[in-house]
């Protein structure tokens, strides 16, 4: 591998700007794209040509899961029965989100990754060049093991100091997204770098690469550095197999500067992602429903961010809470958390993404107001006529106590409920 | 009341064949009807005028809950906010089934309850006279407090000895439908009477009384006994306002006896809920989905029924477990039942009704092949040009293990898996 340039750039082998064909360590599709890609492939391909390096293909149920009606279960059946004749890895509905199951020991430093779901950025935090492709380019590269990337240029967002108070990587997310705006990054790939960005839990990155794509951009990068190491051995990855990384001559498009120590609790205002704005500036703001979860923040983590709060107190609005996968779940589940969660009055769906792409388990109805951990707040997406701010897990659970939008900075710790 | 007669006879007072009105003790609506209920309301009510006795009117969302999409969540906000104004129960998405809801500690012997959904007549089981009505009917419940009822006459099924082995409740149901045939107790009571009724705990009670709407009866009543007030203490019901009863001067229609002692695991086989047979009839029959839940079958015994099997196994088909209520799922998790379920590889669902009604959370494809613990396995209900099989959480589990439909008296105890 090149040492020298950006990561995009040492991972995929030629300079920013060019194009080039690669084949792919890992391709990931999920019950929707899964479906499409699957139709594709079944006209494109040559009769009897069956799908190329199966070991290295993931199907993951995780959209509409389990199935809500008769096409649904249809369309996954097909698949499934497809995925196992072919030898795909296949993860059952319940199993989790996609880039959540990636992200726990399968993708590794240095890969090249695609999925085919927007938010496949999120495997950047491991090091490796992840990124989006449609269902069709999916099909493609079932049939062929690779597909072709355009180099990106990068940008750099440089991350200095600590998070302190209630700021947590989700606001530090909206920040830089409100920074470079929704089109800033689009078709580069941004780069976490700094001390800041060497400083931040493994389960922080996944946030903040999650999305880099709310940006336009095709990917959010992080260096594979121990954290990442201990995060991917923990998850049961080989350790042989994990290379770690350094940022040498590396030249940014341009470059975004955030100092961790000024962050504070943020919202994403309705309806778009990059209007962030300080959570105190819309306290007392009624709401009908707060969202936990997602591939943004519904790992284990921000569950407990969330726990932590609500724990022996009661929600005043109902608050629905889907864990990003099944380990989180598990752990949430012997760690007591989920216990705390439930006595709180929450609804605890099963592992998934839950009402975040507006298809079950918690759409919004027409002049609804709704918080959500997730990453999009697009007009009528989760509910046709609603609106939806974005936050933390914490502004989450403090804002769920109140039944109105609230700062963690508000909270008593309880004492006057 | 009067002492003499059947016990719709008694808590109705009047003679089998008549008709009276009568103002109701409870009545109930789920997010369904509650909703066609609140249309016919606002058409029929005199304007103004509000709904009658609301401290005795319930609306608890658990057939489409969360909303799977914004008209559900639409016609659910409308009934939401038409509920708190009027004062009237409200239980929020995540609480539960109706059924189970109105069966822990609410309703109680002697009522005289009416709910909007078939199976109503589950909580006959605690001595109440409770039966189904439309969604009009329950608007005029609204407005008015109360309804007529045709006094039914009443069939005996007389239960004698103890179920032995792994039988359990819901295959002494199966057997009972079996009997009666699927048009066999149309507009009638059921009366569960004999040792084997008294002796039956009161979680198995509500088991055979949920599926006598199976057989087209109006309810299934139990005589309350210590075991009751045990079980209404249990859930917090006042004791002074229980009442016990006893059969007296009772005359049947017709009885059936059923010796439990005889009882062996069964099967409802697709199409029909009284083409029960034992289950070892059809072992070895492929399945591709389970599904432990239900009013029937989706209380905490149940589901730690169905844990003590699958613990420390695998389960070898998507599994999904949905838990009757919030109290069913709080003591799964809190006796580690919910841990050795997730563990086994099952997926779990928040409580409500699930895929039941064949709207959400797991309905199947064409061609799949569904084995469940619910009461209902028509042609289509949870999946166009699927089959269902219905059968106990026993049976469900040791099928789950195997991947196939099995009978818990093949199961080995996991030795050899």
């Amino acid at each position: 591998m090149n040492m020298a340039g950006t990561l995009s750039e040492r991972i995929l082998g030629s300079a920013e700007g060019t194009y080039v064909d690669r084949m792919v360590d890992r391709a990931f599709a999920h019950d929707g794209t899964g479906a499409q890609a699957l139709v594709a492939f079944e006209n494109f391909r040559i009769p009897g040509k069956s799908v190329v390096n199966p070991e290295k293909l993931s199907i993951i149920y995780d959209h509409i899961s389990p199935a809500n009606n008769s096409v649904t279960a249809d369309l996954q059946g097909d698949l499934r029965k497809f995925s196992r004749e072919n030898r795909m890895h296949f993860h059952e509905v319940g199993c989790g989100i996609c880039h959540q199951i990636m992200s726990e020991g399968v993708c590794l430093p240095g890969e090249i990754v695609v999925g085919a779901d927007s938010h496949s950025c999120t495997l950047g935090a491991l090091g490796a060049f992840s990124t989006g492709v449609g269902a069709t380019d999916m099909a493609g590269i079932w049939a062929t093991g690779g597909t072709w990337f355009r180099v990106p240029e990068s940008i750099g967002i440089v991350l200095s100091g600590k998070l302190s108070g209630h700021a947590e990587p989700k606001d530090v997310a909206l920040s830089y997204v409100k920074a470079l705006g929704m089109d800033g990054g689009t078709y580069k790939a941004l780069e976490f770098i700094g001390d800041g960005a060497a400083g931040m839990p493994v389960e922080g990155r996944l946030t903040l690469s999650n999305m880099a794509v709310e940006t336009g951009a095709k990917t959010g990068l992080f260096y594979a550095d121990p954290l990442t190491r201990e995060h991917l051995i923990t998850y049961g990855a080989d350790e042989k197999r994990i290379s770690l990384q350094k940022p040498e001559d590396c030249s940014y498009e341009s470059e975004i500067c955030l100092d961790l120590d000024n962050i504070e609790p943020l919202l994403a205002v309705p309806h778009r992602v990059d209007n962030a704005e300080p959570v105190t500036r819309y306290s007392g703001t009624s709401i009908d429903q707060v969202f936990v979860g997602t591939c943004t923040n519904g790992r284990f983590e921000d569950l407990k961010r969330f726990a932590d709060i609500v724990k022996g107190n009661k929600v005043a609005v109902r608050t629905i809470v889907t864990p990003a996968s099944k380990d989180a779940y598990a752990k949430a589940l012997s760690t007591g958390v989920l216990s705390d969660i439930l006595e709180a009055g929450c609804v605890i769906c099963p592992p998934g993404c839950g009402p975040c792409l507006g298809a079950h388990m918690g759409v919004l109805g027409e002049g609804e107001v709704g918080l959500s951990t997730a990453n999009r707040n697009f007009r009528n997406r989760m509910g046709v006529g609603a609106e939806y701010y974005l936050c933390s897990p914490s502004t989450a659970a403090v804002s769920a106590l109140y039944g109105e939008i609230r700062s963690p900075d508000e909270w008593d710790g309880g004492m006057t409920r």
